[in-house]
């Protein structure tokens, strides 16, 4: 009846991985007030980026959405532990931007971008229907076919 | 004297459409506390993405103005459907983000986005003079030239 | 002992340039509550864009940490504006993003933001550490190598 973010991940099957660290000088995620901003993720599965390579025309798409689906893992790792651990502490899902690497020809940005809003709505339910921009990029870190942020936030409203 | 935006869309001959369905699974807008976050607006125009192809060359400026113009009348018409149909709510616009589609020789994208912010200005007044950030991207969904979001401050700031 | 922000610029050589008017119709920075967006800002220096040309392979990473530093400095300049000339007043750099104008076989986009993100911390100190996004663009306004922008709490969070 009261469904809990843990019981969705359970559901799903779904076991997050520990927060990655940053590639970089900087954190993974900053709190000011009741608002959570996470930086930038990368498809990191195991310590590694998992999916890399631009995305060149639709039969990349299912790959492309996997890489979505990990950024959003990791997107979900890191809010667990700006939390204390515990995920109900999210009030909503702000808004995410989903950076795409993509050859001039591909425009399927938001369809890649479904891997992470579905994944996020399935596991946060209502908290995690979000606003959201899905842009093309020349190339990402790590040649990383995906990397999404997300803007939490946190608490009651 | 006391100039409302309507006064100000009418006087442009402006009339914002209907919201525009995402082009996914996502929600066009999300207001947490007094932020509203809408999500990145295309070119639409009566239902379909009406300026399509990257920009190459400044003959394309114009056409990218247009673009921009358009994604500015959606966050505009998004921002009127998130406060239940009166843009009066608006505090102010506080950032947009243009993204343009562009080819490695294209650096123009500012005066792309003029197409926007002139606009927006234009229609909020003093309330839609905003922060913003312009940049070129290797493609965008649906082959749109131009996509832009938006964050406003709603109600008394 | 109590460490000013002046006192670090002053320890670090740096002294911030006057706020770059924007380069088109909209302003460098809105404040709206305790948050500062300041919008996205060029390698300027001397009134110019000092860094040029997008970055293609790993010889490129210094030219680009350059550009970014610069980038920073001017953001640290508009957000001196902003507080009406005390960067005291920074609660907290909340967020920066880093748009990198990068071939598609660059992807060292996290190293060059870093030149960015050390220089912040070296300034703001504790109050400087940040969540980030680097990704690659197509290309830039007037051709830059980099472009950055910020959100800032300001004040007591």
């Amino acid at each position: 009846m009261s469904e809990t973010i843990a019981s969705r991940l359970a559901a799903l099957g779904l076991e997050l991985p520990d927060a990655a660290a940053p590639a970089a000088n900087y954190v993974p995620f900053t709190i000011v007030g009741t608002t959570l901003y996470v930086s930038g993720q990368l498809p990191m599965q195991n310590g590694a980026v998992a999916v890399t390579g631009r995305l060149e025309s639709e039969s990349d798409i299912a790959k492309g959405q996997e890489a979505a689906r990990l950024c959003a893992i990791n997107i979900l790792a890191q809010a667990r532990a700006a939390l204390g651990g515990d995920l109900e502490g999210i009030g909503r899902l702000a808004k995410i931007q989903g950076f795409v690497s993509s050859a001039p020809e591909f425009d399927k940005q938001h369809l890649v971008i479904n891997g992470a809003s579905d994944l996020l709505v399935d596991v946060l339910g209502e908290r995690g229907v979000h606003a959201r921009a899905a842009v093309g990029m020349a190339s990402l870190p790590f040649n990383a076919s995906v990397e999404i942020d997300a803007i939490f936030a946190i608490g009651g409203e």
